[in-house]
């Protein structure tokens, strides 16, 4: 089988089936090659760069197969860096299969997954991080997912990376000048001076400042997975406090349903709706009660099962990023509320059943967040959407919930980048302890070294063919 | 609702979901529009037609959505004969569906089924046969029906229907123009001579020679639907001459499978394979035997259930286009098969288990298509897929098959192409016959004008609102 890493012509689908499909090319001689099975070749080779050409795509004998728009795109102003040809198709599933089978015997290679983007990035057009976002791109779900994977792709994260990478590099060379300096000039000092000297961590400011980069980046990871993956959201509450009422008036207020999980096995309902482009998994979990004493209905006592399903609601709350506690508004609030509110975080109080009784003075005093609604009437609904969307794309300000934090800043993309991240940082951090026990410069370099190989990586400056390969052989075909 | 017929800006999603997705506009203005969301709205503005702008797409307050090719088209080169712009997004579902959002807050309207090739017809660049092909093209299912969609679409059609129509309005003329002679010259010539002279049609020739054409585009139609539609091959034969292992032995020969009915209720077995670019139906049936007097097994008489069966595989063999009618070889042929052989045309004979006795000279002689064949061994299978890949394509040349003809001349791809050739045909079929007859001019001519408006249907020359409207919300959105 063909491997990544050679430059010949490559062909491959790129769109899904529709009123047109289009067919990517690239390649050193791609243009000259389609000109062969085209109806207007010398068009075609002729085209500069960036333009249209239109035309026939011909079997053999000539025989007219699709009738096309072909762009034509001249090196290095193009995806890949290469000479290439964007078809687009007039026709369906068979039309795509009979210009790919003619393309094939013209000399096209299938194209491998990822391969479009592996030459970009061989060619130096775009680093890893933006190989990755293009592939983010593909599989983002929300509108909020795709604007944080069009910021990669823009080049937010791989303009961070490097400004942490020359920092760390500024301090890298510092060291290591001294660390020259020591050895070739500095033979005849003291032991006790130079030591001193060694473990006094030249421009440690620099250093300093690329650990709050690496530390920023690396807290930014949860926050764009839950962008790309959803938060999870857990309703909780006492038995008949209207979680399924509430859940259900959820999923009815907000327009965007994703997905409603159909004939779960588990103990919990969910759905996924979209809240301020924000994937929202949705869970309504069975009542809580204590299995030993429950105070709501001691006459019923808890029997095996439903223990096990509020064994099961709890552990899906531990998991939650955020939890909508329902409180029946009719009854107020008890001792048990109270013990679940204290105790836990992430929590956004919700008092249903407003239409039949308000939240008194104290209640709105003591949990400011609180929303009233009535999921029977569908009141408050609304501004319990915007207070939700609100508390989950917004920053930390009530320190009830961790929060997404602010969409301005260069975020992680994916756990490759997160780990290498986190090989810089704890690297990185063990330089700056090292250096704090005032420990020999010698030991504190390599370490430096070390974190900045990292960043090399992530960027793909460092990278090594095995994970190249592997990498690119996760992207769809025709990326 | 907005209409068919205006040339406000449209846009729609074109392709499918993929690595790629295409969305289309069209419409005066357009590009002005899109640049106003566009990265580089100058670059966009003053590009020319056929060219690609490189740039993003920004959703409110400037935030990078997708990173996109813009292909730009100026009147009257474009598929509309519109201004217009393709945007080729390198995002998936939620990238379409935010660039979508965005230029529809642009201004931009979502086009209707078929919105732009309604517009090209409009703008005089494609005729209404060629409208129809471009529907073809997306659901073709084999090569051949994609060839042949590709053939109306480049024209064949309209050419054919066009050269039919001159000798047409040519004969209309000749025929009108001694009409309007007659009138006025002649009023004095005796009653005699003006209707010897008026039911002597004037080129008379011609008229024929468009009857010859007109009759050949209708016979056409049966063909262009077997490759649109697939071909019926009905494998039958007495019990136990090994139907269902030739059945299932063509289905391994041929690679390209479609699909295999599950389940199906009915008595026989079906599943589609393409040969030669024909789809073609293969139907295994129910064992014949006569009801009434089995030779073969007379001591096991034919059952209800059975006899059922039996009358509905003579049902699937009246329907069937080719019959592969199998002989067990290793007990020769008997007067049942004979008489069936004898009766039946588009028959194929399948001498079966060749492998234990080949067929005997007077057979080969007899059926000099005869194929031999050993379902088990494989012996002869390649050879029969090549020989009924033949008959189906090829011109009828033993009589055996209707055949589907060759595949140079122009065909209808359509059953409101087919209704209005019919009609043109029944004008001007009954035009001759009265002129056979003598009548009168005056009740000929119009017949002549009757046929000519139907071939201006076809194409579109002459349309109205409500046949258009019906036609191109069949359509597919995004062509």
């Amino acid at each position: 089988m063909r491997g990544y890493g050679d430059t010949c012509p490559i062909a491959a689908q790129a769109s899904g089936q529709g009123a047109l499909i289009l067919i990517r090319t690239s390649g050193q001689g791609a243009v000259d090659l389609l000109a062969g099975i085209f109806s207007r070749p010398r068009a075609l080779r002729a085209a500069p760069g960036n333009t249209v050409v239109h035309g026939w795509i011909a079997g053999p004998g000539g025989v007219p197969l699709d009738e096309v728009l072909v762009s034509v795109y001249r090196p290095p102003r193009s995806y890949t860096g290469e000479e290439g040809a964007d078809i687009s198709c007039h026709g369906g599933a068979a039309a795509a299969k009979a210009v790919l089978d003619t393309l094939r015997k013209a000399g096209f290679q299938d194209a491998l997954p990822g391969e479009f983007s592996f030459r970009a990035f061989m060619n130096g057009k775009i680093d890893l991080t933006r190989c990755e976002s293009v592939m983010e791109l593909v599989s983002a779900k929300t509108r909020g997912a795709l604007e944080r994977a069009a910021r990669r792709l823009s080049g937010a994260l791989e303009r961070e990376i490097r400004r942490i990478r020359d920092k760390l590099l500024e301090a890298v060379i510092a060291a290591e000048h001294r660390l020259d300096y020591s050895e070739d000039e500095f033979d005849s000092l003291s032991a006790d001076s130079l030591e001193e000297e060694a473990g006094c961590l030249p421009r440690r400011d620099i250093a300093e400042d690329a650990l709050r980069g690496l530390r920023n980046l690396s807290a930014s990871y949860r926050r764009e997975r839950l962008y790309q993956e959803g938060a999870l959201a857990v309703i909780a509450g006492r038995p008949n406090a209207g979680k399924s009422s509430l859940f259900n008036a959820l999923l009815n207020e907000d327009r965007s349903i994703v997905t409603e999980t159909p004939g779960t096995t588990r103990d919990w309902i969910e759905a996924s709706i979209s809240l301020e482009g924000i994937p929202l998994r949705l869970a309504d979990t069975a009542g809580l009660r204590d299995p030993a004493a429950d105070p709501v209905d001691p006459g019923n006592p808890v029997g095996p099962a439903e223990a096990l399903g509020i064994e099961r609601s709890r552990e899906l709350i531990g998991e939650a990023d955020l939890i909508l506690y329902v409180v029946d508004g009719s009854r107020g609030m008890n001792g048990e509320d109270e013990e679940f509110l204290a105790a836990g975080r992430r929590i956004l109080l919700v008092w249903n059943k407003a239409d039949i009784n308000g939240a008194p003075e104290d209640s709105r005093k003591h949990f400011p967040g609180l929303a009233e609604v009535s999921a029977k009437t569908g009141k408050g609904m609304e501004e319990l959407c915007r207070s939700l969307g609100a508390l989950l794309a917004g920053p930390d300000q009530t320190g009830a919930f961790a929060g997404l934090g602010g969409t301005s800043s260069a975020g992680l993309g994916t756990s490759r980048q997160k780990d290498l991240i986190d090989r810089a940082l704890a690297a990185l951090e063990e330089a700056l302890g090292l250096a704090d026990r005032n420990e020999p410069l010698d030991l504190i370099a390599p370490l430096l070294r070390d974190a900045l190989n990292a960043l090399g990586e992530i960027t793909g400056e460092i990278s090594s063919a095995d994970i190249l390969d592997a990498m690119f052989s996760r992207f769809c075909l025709g990326k």
